[in-house]
């Protein structure tokens, strides 16, 4: 039977049935297989973008799913094909799509949070947004698809190179991936992170972590490059002291990614922006190649994704799931399985 | 006879006898003809750099001169050419010099703020600070070609476009020269400034002006861009409105270029970078590059430089320039006649 998770506003979660909805010219219906929870997903359980979203929303965007009903002129797909949904319908019509941006469109639907998403059975969607998986890559690695595929897209337009030096402010989901993708490029890569699940978690895939509560970081960074500084800092934790330590880490000429979303405006020291040249690029979602290049390197297998699967869970405890998150402590991402 | 102007602290300008020191080994010489008076020799003035400035000290670095006596080993130089300096000495060793970015060497010595500058009749210089100067530019616009160095420094690292919708916050004499240099460079440039006089200045020289204070400027870029927004904007107001105002202003992965010398830490809209994949730079000084497209673009007579110069007095009136600069109203740039 069709199911669905439905928030409704104030931290209800709501299971219920689930709508299938016939696809239209240019639409397919998915069968989902996995979904992962997002901050993002959380952000909407705790109401802050509650001015924003429709309720009753089905969320989740980190999915992966086989091809279930075709509409009329969809070419291309046959019924059962593994697929992951890149969650973007840009309205091609503002100034950012003109000029070749549709990922950041003024108007932007990002798919699970402005329409519906795929925390539910059967999810029709525009069939411009498929990447086909390969068949060696398992349905639950599909799920990581989405998020790596920032990882992919914020390392690339940091244009990491090999030697680079590398560090990434906070070590959740994202930073996680950021620093696994910057390594795989090449980079001498060290995560900051305070939880010592986390950091005890990224020393395990062989990542350099530390907590810069215990070891001075800027230190640790300087004497690494000889008095130089880093030369690229991903600001991941959305902090002050993150937003603090990034100035300090860089070089001359060296790049601060801001990844994080910061809910307030923090201090920033332009005066050393000024000083050394320091440059900064603000990274959001991906492009279609970071999902190609996502999903080439997860069928790779160059990547440890099931350590960073904390659990998987049927539909119904999407709400532990939150729970969980909101505690901290020993989480990285928890998959349901639809 | 040799004269020097002396800032010995608290406000201090003392005028008195100038030194004449031999040139040794790969230096020269100079006789100061003009030199500007730069916002960094107010700030001197007012004390604020007392933590890094030797007492008493001859301040000026925007200057033009004549070649007076070669040291040891110098070539290419005879007595009487008229030059420039490019006052930076870097320490050769540190890891921005190792880098190639010694105009930010960590060890900088900047002529005329950490050793003694161009306030004074001779001036002995190493001869790699050198930049010769056309005959057909005349000594007075020489004092001009350091500011407007760095007004090329910062137009060539922000890639300026022709067609590049520009916006320069602030319009004292280096938001003036980055107006100019940007226009030359084919943008569409508006320059914002609050004082009414420079507002009437930049208009006088074909710019296009406002007071944000009366003119919306958003919704002025918002119109000019069709919704876009700026391509690239320069601050150089160094206050927490210009830090405000440059990310509202930009359009999808535009680039913030600071300019000005923020004294205190502004709150910055790192949301906004996010969403819309902004972008910053900042940019010091100048590099040899900068300094001989300078001379080049002075020397053409394309700048209105003559526009950009409030009064030329002799060197004991040095008091009496940081005074009017302090009052502000009807000053652009004051030069020292030697």
């Amino acid at each position: 039977m069709a199911q669905a998770a439905y928030y409704e506003g104030g931290r209800s979660i709501r299971l219920g049935a689930g709508e299938r909805v016939t696809p239209g010219p240019g639409e397919v219906q998915l069968k989902i297989s996995h979904c992962g929870i997002c901050g993002t997903d959380l952000h909407i359980f705790h109401g802050a973008m509650d001015a924003r979203v429709k309720m009753p929303l089905v969320m989740g965007h980190e999915m992966s799913a086989t091809v279930h009903q075709l509409g009329a002129g969809v070419d291309g797909f046959a019924l059962g094909d593994p697929v992951v949904v890149l969650p973007l319908a840009p309205c091609k019509d503002c100034p950012a799509c003109a000029a070749g941006h549709s990922h950041v469109c003024h108007n932007l639907n990002f798919l699970g949070i402005d329409t519906p998403g795929a925390f539910q059975s059967y999810w029709t969607v525009p069939a411009y947004t498929l990447h086909r998986m390969p068949a060696n890559l398992a349905l639950k690695h599909g799920a990581m698809i989405e998020p790596l595929a920032v990882a992919c897209h914020d390392v690339r337009l940091a244009d990491v190179r090999p030697g680079d030096h590398v560090v990434v402010l906070g070590g959740g989901p994202i930073g996680m991936l950021v620093a696994l993708v910057a390594r795989h490029a090449g980079a001498n890569v060290i995560v900051s992170e305070i939880n010592p699940y986390r950091v005890e978690l990224a020393a395990s895939l062989g990542l350099e972590a530390l907590n810069p509560e215990e070891t001075d970081l800027v230190d640790t960074v300087m004497r690494r490059t000889k008095g130089a500084g880093a030369d690229i800092v991903f600001e991941v934790s959305g902090s002050q002291a993150g937003a603090d330590i990034m100035t300090d880490l860089l070089r001359v000429r060296g790049l601060a990614v801001i990844v994080a979303i910061f809910a307030q405006k923090p201090q920033i020291d332009l005066f050393r922006f000024f000083w050394r040249e320091l440059r900064l690029q603000g990274v959001r979602v991906y492009e279609p190649q970071d999902f190609a290049d996502a999903i080439a390197l997860a069928a790779s297998g160059a990547l440890p994704l099931d350590d960073l699967i904390t659990d998987i869970r049927p539909l119904s405890a999407l709400r532990s799931g939150f729970e969980d998150m909101e505690k901290g402590g020993r989480v990285m991402k928890i998959l349901l399985e639809i």
